[in-house]
């Protein structure tokens, strides 16, 4: 997502209760981050944080926790977040690929919504459904491994699907239609303008134990 | 498939050296059909056979049988595929739910080419990819299980997905528009009309070991 630059986006970062700056020092704990021991749900590329937000205000007993590694974007989530009082979400300023020095045995479900779909097959170790990634997440997990991906993207959506499966993922739903669908669903500012366009949006939900 | 009746079908069934009438006698042997050991692909519903006529032609080392229950249907195909010589095709007349009765270890793969979506749920287990269905063609898959299927039915197609995830196969491949992917394609008849209405072809390859 590209954004303007806010100017005071660091002031922002500094100050906000919902960004976890000393987030190394929780690894395999971040239940600390909480206070509590509610399931934990990681959104991997937040956006401007319409999607983790109304996850937390309507879950109440679950905790989350967004990572994104954009400071611009971050600081955009941060002022959308904080016009709310919420005990049950923490931000994380990082790359996806420092999710195995944050992370450990934790994790209930990873979001991932409209990522990055590295079309060009020299970057596929990037994109966020690679066995690469899928390896990273293995650890991070708690018990069983649960991932709901979302994309505008068919051929990131074919590669993904094709990817879990072949990774050992077993599909729980999947939909090549969201919008269209009975599935209940929270939108991400990407999907809500796609679907204004009328593009399809895809969703797979998936389980590996 | 509707057609309309055709006068003579009983005579074409009668006199087709393509039709095989006393299957039954064949399982667990239906290479003798063929007089060799080349693998054998089966067709559930042929409709009226360009599918398999076309891939008939031009994989000569492999061998194809289509099951159709409709005797006009099958009447139709017959004609289609008589306009040809070919000693690597063979067609049988009877339900899905005999295949049981006529195959045993000897499928290497099978083509699921727009099959009827079933859509109420009461009839899940009409559907080709239900796992009454599944159950069936393990017995009479050779080695490793091997399944690709069309259609032009979103809800049937992400239906089939989860059954067979669900079922332990894993997706070699998936097409979201499989008339704007690079995969070769042999179309079926409803296939070009579908297409030509601008409807999406779903697709999927899956094996189960």
């Amino acid at each position: 997502m590209r954004l303007r630059n806010i100017k005071n986006k660091n002031e922002i970062l500094d100050n906000s209760i919902y960004l976890v700056k000393d987030y190394k020092n929780y690894k395999g704990n971040c239940n600390k981050l909480f206070g509590n021991n509610n399931k934990i749900m990681l959104e991997i590329g937040i956006g401007k944080g319409k999607f983790i937000l109304e996850n937390a205000i309507l879950n109440k007993h679950i905790n989350y926790i967004g990572i994104e590694k954009s400071d611009v974007i971050l600081a955009k989530a941060i002022k959308n977040i904080e016009m709310n009082s919420l005990d049950n979400i923490k931000l994380i300023r990082c790359d996806a690929k420092e999710l195995i020095d944050i992370f450990y045995n934790e994790i209930d479900t990873i979001y991932l919504n409209f990522s990055d779909p590295w079309p060009k097959s020299r970057h596929e170790k990037r994109r966020l459904t690679s066995k690469e990634f899928l390896s990273i997440y293995d650890d991070i997990f708690k018990e069983s491994k649960h991932i709901i991906l979302k994309t505008d993207n068919r051929l990131f959506f074919e590669y993904s699907v094709i990817s879990l499966s072949e990774y050992g993922y077993k599909i729980n739903d999947i939909s090549l239609d969201l919008h269209n669908s009975d599935i209940k669903n929270i939108t991400t500012e990407y999907e809500d303008k796609f679907v204004s366009e009328g593009k399809l949006i895809y969703r797979i939900d998936c389980v590996k134990l």
